[in-house]
């Protein structure tokens, strides 16, 4: 199996400023085309420290890939230390200067002169574009290392990796096959489906199945070794039944797709729309579900309630109930929704109401306290929550989550 | 000015199924005691790439701090590689022993024999105590290097670096002191602040000013280096002062705020209180808004307007209007922003409306138009904004970071 090493290049990364997520995509994806990772370095904008890195990672990999440090000022000497490493120069590339020139020319700016030495590349290595911004990429081999440097900026890194280098690296690597398939999960804690899978967690077990978590979502991965393709895929197809029988409907997806996404399709599928009430989550709910371009096929309109004559004025909840019972309430949130469902004449509208902290909370509605209504024509279910971990972003995402799933059980019955 | 090294050990790393936050902050604990970091690096539970990955810390660095690998199991094995590289043998440590026994005996739980390897400790290093869990830690000089092995569980390496290994480094680190200040900036791209700023992102320079990029934000790090706290200050507070003088309104913020906090200051300041009207942006601006527990003094509420009956029925926008122009217009715009400032009653509007992508454009109204409305008693400005890397994420941040932006502008002046 051919090894990858990764190199993040910034002084931003090495100061803690930022976390360094580029190279643990990176090396999702490797993983994806059977290549392994064995190292990750970061180093700052320093030219000897940067070749140094390369010189560290040249000694074991076979792929060496470097994010950042290809922009247009001063601190940026990516190329540089990639041209030390290759003793090469570097050369200017007319081509590359005229795209960045109509790059700007597009956006009615004239170029910055510094940003003519984006056009310098390493001679003898391949000119990768950038179709998301203007710093050009470059990858070649240089003595039988497989070199490619990005942009550090994500976005333009990944459709590099995806649209560049991807390509040139299944050429590259050897036989053995890696395939993974995601199966996410909301609603149950890490341990508890550890306890529930058992044995299927054992670490020499072939497929692998890996347990990762973040923000409340649980992706099992399972990880299939395999001669070809035909054999992980058949593995992957049995694994995946396995754990369907075992999780039920706390998988929400066998594949990378958020909660709001498979809300979406289900909707779409019944041809179904939803509204929303937010008041606690302020919007999150309804960005959620608009980050997804088909969304308005689904989705017509969202309010955000933040004080209580709205609440009042634009869903017709009555204010002696939010006087009697409180702005968070199994009782408002009821009425939110079906105010909510008669405004917008949606097929369904959901609500959340809560306390999402620091401040606000009281002995009887402590932070984390939040109530969810999904109303149809038929029903207004309300469900409480009491989100533990107390801090507002953390309510807030779990209110957010909980609110699409409670919608994705009732689209699954309906 | 003494330069540290950082490793962070395990497959979870490697893998990309964690990230290393573990680095980030230890380089940002160590900054704060004049220890600069020059490198990190990640590598799996491997003896020989751990090995491998000490002998380039060595080269380079007065310190090296790892984290990791100091578990149980047999993939723990940080103690051996660390117990080759000082060229010693590992020792059994009984007093460890008695410990990690009495760890599991106050939970109830019999030592499991596994356990036993953590008393294992290279000959002559120091035996740091973890307070939080059973990894003891080890440190100390070898090669005229201070080498520390923490575990990787974030809890247990935080108090272990607080308790025992931070007051080791005050007596090795040197004089020097490092601080740094945040600069943003919102609407200039990273070339032109750097045209901008000239000399003064000399790499020589003190203090150093880096520019890192991420979102649409630019953040300046004004990075000095004194022989005292005073001493650094003043040149922060004279480079600000500089920075501002170049960058003026560019500058939204000094220190590590968001735009929508800063916004949502100056309302408060002013006593005003803003809603929102969104259509391409989702509830985005609604929800960055509310992610700050205060916000419910200046803002009131959103509507989420993702379909034209919307626009209509709840801001009395026109249906003609939209005809006739298109819901993505200066003209709906502006009425949103207006309707939504008569319904909520509110001090300032901001209306929202584009082609988030990545359907939905056409010659004339391309993917990335967005136009933006922020509306009072006395005027409606519309401003027109294209986008010009046209992702959905990447128009929708724009177009909601834009939004606060002009607000912004409006209530400096206003």
């Amino acid at each position: 199996m051919k090894k990858a090493h990764l190199i993040s290049i910034g002084n931003e990364i090495i100061n803690g400023d930022i976390l360094d997520s580029n190279s643990s995509w990176l090396s999702r994806q490797l993983a994806s085309c059977g290549i392994e990772t064995i190292g990750i370095q970061a180093v700052g904008d320093d030219i000897r420290l940067i070749y140094n890195a390369l010189e560290n990672a040249a000694k074991q990999a076979d792929i060496i890939l470097t994010t950042g440090g290809l922009g247009p000022t001063d601190d940026d000497i990516t190329r540089d230390a990639i041209a030390d490493f290759a003793n090469v120069k570097l050369v200017l590339k007319q081509d590359i200067v005229d795209k960045i020139q109509s790059f700007f020319r597009a956006r009615n700016i004239q170029m910055p002169q510094k940003n003519t030495v984006q056009a310098m590349i390493p001679q003898g290595l391949d000119v990768l574009d950038n179709n998301a911004g203007t710093a050009p990429g470059f990858a070649g081999i240089v003595d039988k290392i497989f070199v490619a440097s990005m942009p550090g900026v994500p976005t333009e890194m990944k459709l590099m990796f995806t649209e560049a280098i991807l390509p040139k690296l299944k050429d590259f690597s050897d036989g053995k096959i890696l395939k993974t398939q995601k199966i996410k999960i909301f609603g149950l804690g890490e341990s508890t489906v550890a306890e529930m899978l058992g044995d299927l967690m054992n670490r020499t077990r072939n497929p692998l199945i890996n347990c990762t978590v973040s923000g409340g979502i649980i992706t099992l991965h399972i990880i299939s070794k395999a001669d070809n393709t035909k054999a992980a895929d058949e593995q992957i197809k049995a694994d995946t039944q396995l754990l369907q029988n075992i999780l039920g409907d706390w998988i929400y997806a066998v594949g990378d797709y958020e909660l709001a996404d498979v809300v979406g399709n289900l909707l779409l599928k019944k041809n179904k729309t939803v509204c929303l009430a937010e008041s606690c989550t302020g919007g999150l709910v309804s960005k959620m579900i608009t980050d997804s371009s088909g969304a308005s096929q689904y989705f017509k309109c969202g309010w955000v309630c933040y004080c209580n004559d709205v609440k009042a004025d634009f869903l017709g909840v009555d204010k002696n109930l939010i006087e009697k019972y409180g702005a968070v309430s199994a009782q408002v949130a009821e009425k939110m929704a079906i105010g909510a469902l008669e405004k917008s004449k949606t097929d369904y509208a959901i609500s959340i109401t809560g306390i999402a902290g620091p401040t606000g909370g009281t002995e009887q509605k402590p932070i984390g306290l939040v109530y969810i209504c999904v109303a149809d024509k038929k029903e207004a279910v309300v469900e409480e929550y009491k989100f533990s971990r107390r801090t507002r972003e953390f309510v807030r995402l779990r209110a957010a989550q909980s609110a699409l799933n409670q919608l994705r059980m009732k689209l699954l019955v309906d």
